[in-house]
């Protein structure tokens, strides 16, 4: 099955485009919790067992569990079999960012998809398209390429202006001519007229947009700008906002619930 | 001390610029060793054992350890704590090339500088300032960012025309004009005409330089171009070729002293 048939059966049976990312930091995790002897997995038990019914992914960000070694990493091994043996149905995106020449992208590419077994991954394009074929090769995969960030200084590289068009737009112009079936584009939710215009570029492309949560982006614009015409094909992330909010359940439901208010 | 401190005195104590990659591939060593209980521990520790007097650095690249998971990255704790219990005096460059945003780019920086304990680590500029300025707050540190790569579709995205000059020029431009001390440059052998632009752009910074070894460079005029008016401040990486080599030692030193050659 493909990346984009098990995110549509996952949108319709959960009615739901929310992401849930498993940015699981220890010490913003309740000290009760943090006596626990893997703390990190137990707190993203308690996140999945509380929002399976709510959302159409997880995502885990590697660099919160790499930020404490090998025991980290075990937490999130721990909660990737989690996922796969109690909920085979929702995929699971490694955000990693990753990007290296081919010989190393090689490794990176069997790391995310044979080691950690993630249906989809975030790679950074810039590299140059020999560098993100090892990961291609993985067709069933989902390969997710930056293109426009949602943080305050992503604009200082991104934006440069290059043939009277930002340089973000260079690059998914070329992405666009390469024509591979299994590429997503990542774009901040911040930015509804960037995602429109990537929307009438790649019109059934799945995108995945961060920034709803805690980086407040406007959910109606970014909303109507991403969808395609299936009003779906996009995925909206938020970590911070539902994962330490008083009620997650609650927090997830209200998200998605006002992200499908915008959808029809 | 600061990674340039400690990097003059290795430079003058080896009298080398190169760097050994330490990029072991299961798949690549011979048949005898992988039946050790931790082969690339094992033949990562041969190869140090070999090379040690020769560098002025190793680096690993992380991709090789991740693509055997939890595992793999046993091997690369035991690398750098075989290093820096032996070899203290030899910097590490964690060859990772990082690069999220900044709440995410913490969590990385935690990982590289205080979990792996790397002197220096490469990271992806694209995302922007406020994305580096979390590695750069580990002052005693070297973060590299990646202006130029050395692969074969490298200029498809850097060398995109943007106000006349490629992309990477620009963000090489933007870069200078921060002004931080811990800032490196990574840019390819392959390019010594490129080389010689960016030392004239950083005259004093540490350039970090991959591509002498199985990507075949052209060694005088990558030497020529790179070094800075004391004959030093780069860093010339070779890994394939020298430790998959039938006489690492013999290898190492070759390069060495061939890079030598061309320094005076």
């Amino acid at each position: 099955m493909s990346f984009k048939q098990k995110l549509e059966k996952i949108v319709k049976k959960n009615n739901s485009l929310l992401c849930v990312g498993l940015d699981t930091d220890l010490e913003k995790i309740p000290k009760k919790l943090a006596r626990n002897n893997d703390p990190i997995f137990e707190y993203n038990k308690k996140i999945i067992d509380a929002t399976n019914d709510l959302v159409c992914s997880y995502k885990p960000n590697i660099a919160f569990y790499e930020a404490y070694g090998i025991e980290g990493l075990k937490s999130l091994k721990k909660t990737i079999d989690y996922l796969k043996s109690n909920f085979k149905d929702i995929p699971i995106i490694l955000d990693a960012k990753r990007g290296d020449v081919p010989n190393t992208a090689k490794m990176y590419a069997k790391a995310v998809f044979y080691y950690w077994k993630a249906d989809a991954v975030t790679v950074n394009p810039i590299l140059g398209l020999d560098t993100i074929k090892p990961f291609l090769e993985y067709k069933d995969r989902l390969i997710i390429l930056l293109i426009k960030t949602s943080n305050t200084d992503a604009k200082m590289f991104q934006d440069i202006k290059a043939d009277s068009k930002p340089y973000y737009l260079n690059v998914a112009q070329i992405v666009k001519r390469w024509n591979f079936d299994n590429i997503g584009i990542f774009i901040g939710a911040t930015y509804p007229k960037t995602l429109e215009e990537l929307r009438t570029l790649f019109p059934t492309s799945i995108f995945l947009s961060a920034g709803l949560g805690a980086q407040s982006a406007d959910i109606k614009k970014a909303v109507k700008a991403g969808i395609d015409e299936n009003k779906s094909s996009i995925i909206f992330n938020a970590s911070r906002s539902i994962i330490y909010a008083k009620d997650p359940r609650q927090e997830a439901r209200k998200l998605r619930d006002e992200i499908n208010k915008y959808r029809w």
